[in-house]
């Protein structure tokens, strides 16, 4: 018989998969009526409520580094981008799913070490924790590199989910706590694997020394703003949103497009994070932070549930031909080119 | 400022989103409330329904081959994988997501041909359009490898999703059109790949000559059974189903498990392709029928739409220490293991 091309369940992945069942009952949401062990999981809504769903694919090399990464971050990392588009759009997680491909090594133990892969789940289901969010599904397979595509569910009031195309010109620009940190982090954790010798290729990512954690959590660890999402959506202050995932640039020109407007930006209301640089808080991205606007006229909290908000800027009229964000400093008018990553360009 | 780890849209990505974008409008769904431009989709469930949602990942060299398998029929085999997880629960389908990462060249056209990831979007399209099923959504990285992960998701009435759980000792098992005709297609597929003298690595897959497209159809554009799925369902017939995706062997097995019973096959009555050999509609997987149990007293029809149905075997009780699954030959008694792929083995 020639070699089987198909990949669901077989044996070998058992004892992984029963692992990651044990844990995901761990967590119980009313939401998720059938998890692990079926074709498919069961999920329900309340009354009035419907369901937000958003992948976001996680591979080596690209979205995390085997020797710059500690397993739990990369876990963290994974779970906590698609947490955030749930955020964005003001709605409460239900449940995520995994799809898992890694090289056959990071499966198992090797010198009495925890697996590589248990340690990732670690750092995913401790945040999943954090956020009632079980994992509920997925698919495993080996890979020659390890990627991770994890999708998030979450409910939320039918028509009152936060959505991109609701800004209007006048109204204006808010933020959450503070832009950069997550770049100025990724920054120091790059300076810290060359300093270690570690080497690409080979899985061993640098110790964080204890004087260091505070300066790279931002970008090892990044909090998804859930409840404050949920805030915005409750309250109704929130015209527009959209998660801080690429950066100030290219996150506020999405703002622009959906919402046929331009913005302006004023460089001296940044909430700039101490650590970064103006460059890092206007292009780093992965901040995870919320940007939202609101009529000039809301009444806007200094801070929701513990997060300070930031008043940056205002929309305004767009106009053919003229960039749709410009960056307003002591110097004059800058246009403000999106810097996100660019695939297949 | 060192590398950016994020990969969300960037500049480079839009002309193939946009492309995403504009197919995917014209396959429209009531319960599709928000597709692609937003950070998550939306979707609405009738009154008194739930929904069903799975995931499956496809990585070349395992799931595929560049130098096997045409694109269409890549990307038709990814989506049908997720379509046969929906019908094994009797949902109608709602909408699939996508995360797909692609090496560059993929994504351009070279020497005028149309580009890889389009024809591969031909054949999940095709499908989708086939099972009114639109895509609502996903992520889009370069990736070293070629790797689609699916997310399906479908509604069913709450309480009456078929469960792999249901099967009761005297159920009686079916199992809808023929086996091992995936297998077999598979198996003339490389013997195809290795006398047209390609080379792994070399994505340029032999040409399907039309005296073999019957045969090679099986496995190259598998047809999931959601009309069927929806029967089962609606008519509560089915105590207990899963779809094959790895194998009688295996997939029986899993309803085993689940069910905490035991089961009887008997190889005279197996539906076996034409072209197949018993071991290949044992273990052979990727027909994507449905397998399902009864009660020995439900009256069940010769075809449900269009498509055979065959008794083949019936539940038992489990016993410990015996084989869940007996294969009855007329020369006696044979434990069927699992013979699914081993994954971290």
């Amino acid at each position: 018989m020639p070699p089987k091309l198909n990949s669901e369940t077989g044996h070998g992945e058992l004892a992984l998969l029963r692992s990651i069942r044990e844990r995901a009952c761990q967590i119980s949401t009313k939401s998720l009526r059938l998890g692990i062990g079926d074709d498919c999981a069961l999920l329900s809504l309340r009354p009035g409520e419907e369901l937000a769903i958003t992948t976001d694919l996680s591979i080596a090399g690209r979205h995390f580094r085997l020797d710059w990464h500690q397993p739990e971050s990369i876990g963290h990392r994974s779970l906590a981008r698609g947490l955030s588009d749930l955020a964005a759009m003001g709605a409460r997680p239900i449940a995520a799913f995994l799809s898992l491909g890694l090289p056959r090594e990071l499966t198992h133990s090797s010198n009495g070490r925890i697996p590589w892969v248990q340690r990732f789940l670690d750092g995913l289901h401790a945040l999943g924790m954090a956020h009632k969010t079980p994992l509920a599904g997925g698919d495993l397979s080996e890979s020659p590199i390890p990627i991770a595509d994890i999708v998030l569910t979450g409910a939320v009031h039918r028509g009152k989910a936060l959505l991109r195309s609701g800004a209007r010109p006048g109204h204006l620009i808010y933020v959450t706590g503070s832009l950069g940190g997550a770049a100025a982090g990724l920054a120091r954790l790059a300076d810290l694997a060359k300093s270690s010798g570690t080497r690409a290729g080979e899985p061993e990512p640098p110790r964080v020394p204890k004087s260091l954690a505070a300066q790279l959590a931002p970008h090892l660890f990044p909090q998804p703003r859930i409840a404050q999402g949920l805030f915005l959506q409750r309250r109704r202050i929130a015209s527009a949103a959209i998660d801080l995932s690429d950066g100030l640039s290219t996150d506020l020109s999405h703002i622009c497009e959906e919402s046929r407007v331009a913005a302006q930006v004023d460089a001296d209301l940044l909430p700039i994070h101490p650590d970064a640089t103006l460059a890092q808080a206007l292009d780093g991205g992965e901040d995870y932070e919320l940007l939202f606007t609101a009529p000039a006229a809301a009444r806007i909290p200094r801070k929701i549930p513990g997060v300070p908000i930031t008043r940056i800027g205002r929309m305004v009229k767009a106009r053919a031909g003229t960039p749709a964000v410009i960056l307003l400093t002591r110097q004059g008018r800058h246009p403000l080119e999106p810097q996100g990553w660019q695939h297949f360009s």
